[in-house]
């Protein structure tokens, strides 16, 4: 594990058995020192644990991503730290289904922030870090709704297609110099806790087949961080093989 | 001139050479009764002063479109009027190029107020307008920085295409119910006061046959409107002849 | 009617009730001689002696859209006529769903040849007759296919694919010298002989809401056509208002 | 290297500094049989020669892509060699610019044959075998042409387009069945024989850092090729770091 001199920042983690949880468990695993931030700090602690007990390398840091105290706060611990940072993966993710003559202000407020503000506080932080070594990966985490809105989900398309082009800029901005930015557009549920809570129903309809595996995921994540500049990815789809799309 | 009993509204209505103040002379000069909205009370009057010089009706109201409180009140004026509502234009843009490290999180959130947020509080008071007719037009004008995000307009771009999902979302919701709801993508340089006094340099290079008429974008606007629900057009382009793309 | 010193060319028309028909009707009712082309002569006559008997001017030539010899001779008729060419429309389209694995390469290499190779073929001469005057209206007539393919329609959306890259291209290289390029996304059932025959039960279970009007076709068309040089659009979609998309 | 019990097959192997020739070094160097197949039996020798000098397995098989019976013969002799197929590269790649109203005929569909009538008849075979196993990846080359046409390569264009909506629709109708298909995007030029000999000032124009390293091209296929199925990417870009787009 000769790596720790590198590190990687994923902001949205949150259950064990969740994407933020299970990036930051495989990039500890592949040796980097991972940080590790969310707004609870008790799931932070479960997973934190679980990587230590591995033998990574890893900190927590309570953060609300869409509070810019906070992500700064974030990025000045990873400085503090001085290892450079390699990856950088925005995964904050909320989604409110409605009508939506239905949906309050605040809550189409919230998707936004959620899923686009505070990916551009993070993003910002993260180049400011990685643009002096002209190196590093910035994954945003998109959904099949990153491409086109359905109702009820009418918000979270708007919050995600802004993401969406947020990563889009920022690839043409920063590419040339060395920041390899990344948008992933996972087109359908995820076998994690989130869905098997909210959408109990939905989640088992699917059959075993038909939802992504976390650790999966990963690994695609981990293959396009170690792409050679000569030929990078900027988007790319995730989906079940069983997934009608 | 007998369709004095309809109405449109347009929000977003600024200089006498823009495309809200077209809007507006267009639809007052097919009968209907124009309310005419923005933040700018002089800038109305001229406006309003001009459609009602040449026969029209028009009411001016203040409003700021991304203050919940002032899209309301604008509804208010229009309920009060009785006249049913069909044709109401979201037409308030806003861009601020830069490079995304140096944006201020303010104006990047503003970005995605002025052309999303309000966007949003625009047609949840014109869909429950109209919805109860199962009829009105709701026009959403977009960019090509809809489609693609490029530096220095990546914040621009994120806004504008949380905007193009917004529509797509709700055209998918309330096609069925008799709304027609349109967006449009202007790709190029209106030949209007905004674009001369903000980019001149811009705005003279592109040469008469490269800007895009007011009064032609306008007329497409109408006849997007007069389509028979049979056969609606939900999106589509205008551009000058000479608009490389 | 004093446009009679002005042509259109269709090719691809067929049945009374379909959608080379109704194009021809309307620029004939517009005042344009219209030039009509298809396999089937003794559709185009019927077509032809409705436009008469209404007072337009009509020329019927008998042509396979994908033979050369054919689309050649189709534009040497209308040079000898001498009415400059204002809109030339392609409308063949042919489909026929199968799975992949047994479709016929003889099938596939057709579909492409009609949705796409006729397209080259009619849009070289068109234009040629075209540019010289620099101005005419070029039309496609794409479907949802053109955007998305989905079995059993994959060999039909590949080749409609290459028919919008074809239109996009020729939008592209044309458009500055005065030729408009439109590609038109018909997103869902014609109200026409062919759906009507060819998918009887689809065609009834979508209800009169949900199938697209000829003549509401035929009307944009036309709108498009009107268009100023300075506002040109150059794809749209239709869609009945009850269609889901 | 114990995977000689499995094969692959790449249609469209060139010269030694080419895509397909990497593909086949790649796949025999993780230890796959690879059946490399083109028109030119001298190049195909010279790739042939340095596979096995490294050890790999590797069996020529002189075919035309676009030729019915030489793809069907070439899927023979894989049958006769028993070794379950797992991966099968549709790797013909053909483009002419030209002004559209200088294309002849033939040279259009040549394009049309070439980048997507032999990807056609090449997965047509290619399933069939995989389909039994219920395994297998199948990949199409695209390139930033399938996306948007631009004169002078809008033939290319509309036959990239075709191409990719092939492959969609083959993902859409297989995947559940197994067969991971995908279509990459290559967005940039190669650093290999043909660019260099075809468009050499372009080629030295665009430097080092502007090129696309085929090994690394070849990583991100294999790696595609190792995705779990719960989580496969049908579509992704790959284009130089340094690369405007």
């Amino acid at each position: 594990m000769g790596n720790h001199q590198y590190s990687a920042v994923i902001l949205g983690v949150g259950p064990e058995r969740g994407l933020g949880a299970t990036l930051a468990k495989q990039f500890a695993c592949k040796g980097l020192h991972v940080f590790i931030a969310g707004r609870n700090e008790e799931k932070l602690n479960i997973v934190a644990d679980n990587i230590s007990a591995n033998g990574g390398k890893v900190t927590t840091v309570i953060a609300d991503a869409i509070k810019e105290y906070d992500v700064n706060h974030l990025f000045e611990v990873i400085k503090l730290h001085k290892t450079p940072l390699h990856i950088a993966a925005y995964n904050v993710d909320s989604n409110i289904p409605s009508s939506l003559l239905e949906m309050e202000t605040e809550t189409f407020t919230h998707l936004w922030q959620q899923n686009c503000l505070g990916a551009f506080l993070f993003a910002k932080e993260a180049i400011a870090c990685m643009k002096p070594n002209q190196q590093g990966s910035l994954f945003f985490t998109g959904a099949t709704a990153s491409l086109r809105a359905k109702p009820p989900f009418t918000a979270f398309s708007s919050a995600k297609s802004a993401l969406r082009a947020l990563a889009q800029g920022l690839a043409r901005e920063f590419s040339p110099e060395g920041i390899h930015v990344v948008h992933t557009i996972i087109d359908g549920v995820i076998n994690g806790d989130r869905a098997e809570q909210q959408f109990p129903e939905y989640f088992n309809s699917k059959g075993q087949d038909g939802l992504l595996k976390l650790e999966a995921i990963a690994e695609t994540y981990w293959s396009i961080h170690c792409q050679h500049p000569s030929a990078w990815t900027h988007e790319l789809d995730l989906r079940p093989f069983k997934e009608p799309f």
